[in-house]
């Protein structure tokens, strides 16, 4: 890849796949006019090009466009003054992601449900056994535990044995954490059949769902969708409440049930493939989730004792739950661990080794709900934060999910206090999402525009600092670069509740820590979970103090680990079980009752925290 | 009871309830003329009695119809010259039936399905693990194991547990031998619901059935019918055979399961009792009975090397195989040993608990086919025998099934040669049931009519003994005394069949004990299961070589043990398992294969046997 050197900086980045110059600028701080989020509207992002080859949109000689200029050869850039902010700029440190983490695992896959196919010794005077007994020996002696069937199955055995000399094939789904296997058909011979599978992240807001090649492994179709019960509440709380009205519960579970059942069969066609080979749908979601989707009363979940209907699931039929799958497409759902963590948990801690190795691991999944959990292979403790939607872009004015048109990230000039901002897909911006929301307070805070306590600094005179109907208040978009025909804008109340998130987080992950006798520099390993992780900066993160500030290389990002645990346990049967060891393992610690919770949680409502020992690079800063 | 003094003989009965003078000198071995089976017809039977009051119908001062006058008080009867045998008749033994060895069981009854009544912990914060885990464990600590239930029940369970403070009945069924508890619904509070449960003999020829309450054990209501298969086959080879045309199968099955079906439903109306209730179904039946009941291929049983399609059944649900019962009614089947030995035998032998005890044990069960069992608690060894329907009147010119009119005993007088006639009901004639076959058979043989091989002695002139279009025979009841229109006649040929299925099983028998080094008089017990057992004369039977000679104490009839052993696994949730391990422990022989049987065989087609060491009572006699 091409490197680009910025003057007058004299910083020097490579360059990513596909990247812009404008790009590659606000990843390694260097800071450039665009106030249109890298769509190509305001013209103000002028560079010069002064070595090397680029391919872009050309303003006048050797000056380019930088948010639609690629690099084709190591080039040097110099930022016009125009576009230039003082040297202070250079004291930011580089945009930092955490590390990729690839889960993936190798072959030879075990799917849970699949066909086999075997070869039974031939009955003779000496073993003649009844035919299901033959076949149940087989079976027993590689470990597909009690087999079960059908009438319908038992009907078809003894002609299909003998079709081709005991010579056949089963479809089966094989249930470790019961030790119970499910024969649904026998199939003469051993032509090899086609099994699929349908891995399913039920998200609070956001629906994942692939289908899967399970010979393979492979991935034949991804689609993804909101959850149509968002319409009805943002949060699992809200959700709850709804569920109490008349017909609530019904409403919710028909909603998602309807929507996953058209997402499937949407999967099914742009993959070409017949549902009728789909084996099992696996899925990861939280209690909250789960119970809906069930159509199990989770008003006990929001109420002491904060009971779940049920936490280990059985295997379902896709029938059962209402799945437009065949009846013996079983539908396999991750343990939860207690009302607020869920099997989205316990599917990415299991997907994420986290509890087989030592490393002591911090892994927050920070959806619509953020969870975490702290732990290694010799214990786990868990807890879900009342963090809220705020980074989703809930309850924040502007804001919204993390797709075209969101403000994904932001820097703003120190002395001219001009924010630098790029969307998803570089279009109009259209409002802030969370990774945006982060990079924007963060940038804030270093620019002098708020202060620790994420109260704007109202003495500084500025146009984009102004009160609005909402109080004080940031612009951050003007109406006219905006697709929204409005200013962006970020309010005190947006960042009170942004502060009021990650408060609980770090809160959240110390009483962890506390309770058995560690802190956060004693965190080995950080594992972001969730699409967020993967885009949130990490720098960001810490100078707000969402994160703890822990050498940057002990902090992973591990994608949807949800889904990605649910496909897993399609892939590998022994994960279920797993699933249920983790869940079994894991002490739920109730942070709204734990006494100390309050302290720690009022103490992290600061920039980055009141206690400046726990943010030590920062202090240097 | 009144007690009856038979002259010249002076042999002395008590008399049992609703017993004729007739049935009883028929008992005792007293000869009356009768020639009409005992329905007052042919006015032969009359008697004068001397002393003591009697009811019944006079002919002339002091002289009653035997076969219509009950005895009052202790009365003595003279038999006159006209209706008396020669004092030979004296030397015949009294009739002797087996004793009854009851096997009804005592509370308290432990159904595998029923509704329980629990009461669970409440939750709290200390203890709040999910409604199902809660359920689940205290399940579990109860000995229900693996308690699986449909997502409609989860539905149903947090609410339904909160409505009583947690006490809720479950409507359940516990599978001991899969160690698995299926939970069909929960119903809140403690209020008794109704358990019942349907016991089903299918014989190859006769369906018996029992409506119980699973609370008392009381039979509410019993029916039995024909096997509506025996239209398309007498036993069960011509019935494997029926399969094998197209769609046999399916005729045979429908055949079965529709009438099942109208018996169940005759049994809930006549005890006035919902269905809805039925909690299990519990099923004997032979291998071959069981396989096409369940719609499954029996072709395989008949040919080497002879393979069940399976054994030891599953619960299958009501609806499932096709019973008019709701779908969460289970039919449990008693497990089957081999091809020609099933579950009436397995069910038989843990009915008889002839397994748990130290006393060495012959059970016969003589049904359509004849099947025996030797052993005790230490071992168990089994076998087929193809006796073929003789017993049951197959085969036999006049045969007929055990019903009203069918001659149950005769005494043939040794001089005049002619008999003396009892039919069942008391009716007109109508044909000759397996009692009768064995009590005629004997008779004709102590009456010197046939000699050992089984011919005809046709050196005796007598109008009864002729040569018909069937080749010799003995008219056993003249055509103007029958029901049929015809003379009822017993042939040669008739005989040669009942030779060879005596000869098969007492074969069977000594081949079973000689396989373990034991002989017929090593015999401690012998268990006559089966209702033929219940009716058959064992000084008869014995004569005839049909059953051992051994002291007549040893004789037990046990009923239809099938139905018993459906029964008690329907009040004792332990049984089927037991039966698994009966099951299990029993060495099958298949006679057919075994080296010395032919030999067997041959000598045992002779009255009693052609080694009469065998039989010492008789040659005494």
């Amino acid at each position: 890849m091409p490197k680009i050197k910025f003057l007058p900086y004299d910083v020097e980045v490579e360059v990513q796949p596909e990247e812009t110059i404008l790009e590659a600028a606000m990843r390694c701080g260097v800071y450039i006019d665009a106030l249109c989020g890298g769509m190509g509207a305001c013209n103000k992002c002028k560079v010069l090009i002064e070595q090397g080859e680029v391919k872009g949109e050309i303003i006048e000689e050797n000056y380019y466009k930088a948010c639609a200029t690629y690099p084709v050869t190591d080039i040097v850039v110099r930022v016009p003054l125009s576009a230039q902010a003082d040297r202070r700029a250079l004291m930011r440190k580089p945009r930092r992601r955490a590390s990729a983490l690839s889960l993936d695992r190798e072959k030879p896959f075990d799917p849970p449900g699949k066909t086999i196919y075997i070869k039974l010794p031939e009955p003779s005077l000496e073993d003649n056994v009844p035919d299901w007994q033959r076949l149940k020996r087989v079976l027993e002696s590689s470990g597909f535990e009690n087999p079960e069937a059908s009438l319908d199955f038992m009907r078809k055995l003894p002609s299909t044995l003998r079709q081709e000399n005991f010579s056949v094939g089963l479809i089966l789904y094989n249930h470790k954490p019961t030790k119970k296997t499910l024969l649904f058909d026998i199939i003469p011979g051993n032509k090899k059949k086609e099994d699929l599978g349908i891995a399913i992240d039920i998200g609070t807001t956001t629906l994942q769902l692939e289908l899967i090649d399970l010979d393979t492994g492979k991935v034949l179709a991804f689609t993804s969708d909101y959850n149509p019960q968002i319409k009805y509440g943002e949060d699992v709380i809200s959700r709850i409440e709804y569920t109490r009205r008349k017909d609530g519960l019904k409403t919710l579970q028909e909603a998602i049930v309807k929507r996953l059942g058209e997402l499937i069969l949407e999967l099914g066609e742009s993959a070409g493939k017949s549902l009728d080979n789909v084996r099992v749908v696996s899925i990861g979601a939280n209690t909250v989730m789960t119970h809906i989707f069930l159509g199990l009363e989770p008003k006990y979940l929001r109420f002491e004792p904060y009971t779940p209907v049920i936490c280990r699931f059985p295997p379902f039929s896709a029938k059962e739950v209402g799945l437009p799958l065949p009846e013996t497409t079983m539908v396999q759902i991750a343990p939860c661990v207690a009302n607020y963590v869920g099997g989205d948990i316990t599917a990415g801690v299991v997907a994420s080794k986290m509890a087989e190795e030592e490393p002591l691991t911090l892994f927050i999944d920070l959806g619509t709900n953020g969870e975490i959990v702290v732990g290694n292979s010799e214990f786990l403790i868990c807890a879900a934060c009342s963090a809220g939607p705020a980074f989703e872009g809930g309850g924040i004015k502007h804001g919204m999910r993390a797709t075209l048109g969101a403000i994904e990230s932001v820097n703003i000039d120190s002395t001219t206090y001009e924010p630098m901002v790029l969307t998803i897909g570089k279009r109009k911006p259209m409002g802030l999402c969370g990774s945006g929301i982060i990079s924007l307070l963060s940038s804030l805070f270093r620019a002098g525009l708020i202060n620790k306590a994420g109260k704007f600094n109202t003495h500084i005179k500025h146009p984009r600092l102004r009160e609005g109907e909402d109080g004080w208040e940031y612009v951050v978009v003007w109406k006219e670069y905006t697709a929204i025909g409005e200013d962006i804008v970020f309010t005190e109340a947006d960042i009170e509740n942004i502060m009021r998130a990650k408060g609980a987080m770090f809160a959240g992950s110390q009483i962890l820590l506390e309770s058995v006798g560690l802190s956060v520099f004693d965190i080995e390993r950080v594992y972001l979970a969730g699409t967020f992780g993967t885009y949130i900066d990490i720098e960001e993160a810490i100078t707000i103090g969402l994160l703890p500030d822990l050498p940057r290389d002990r902090f992973f990002f591990l994608e949807n680990t949800s889904l990605k645990g649910a496909k897993f346990a399609m892939l590998y049967k022994d994960e279920l079980s797993k699933m249920e060891e983790v869940a079994g393992m894991m002490t739920h610690i109730d942070l709204s009752t734990y006494p100390t919770y309050m302290d720690y949680y009022m103490a992290a409502l600061f920039l980055p925290h009141t206690n400046e020992e726990l943010f030590p690079s920062l202090k240097q800063g």
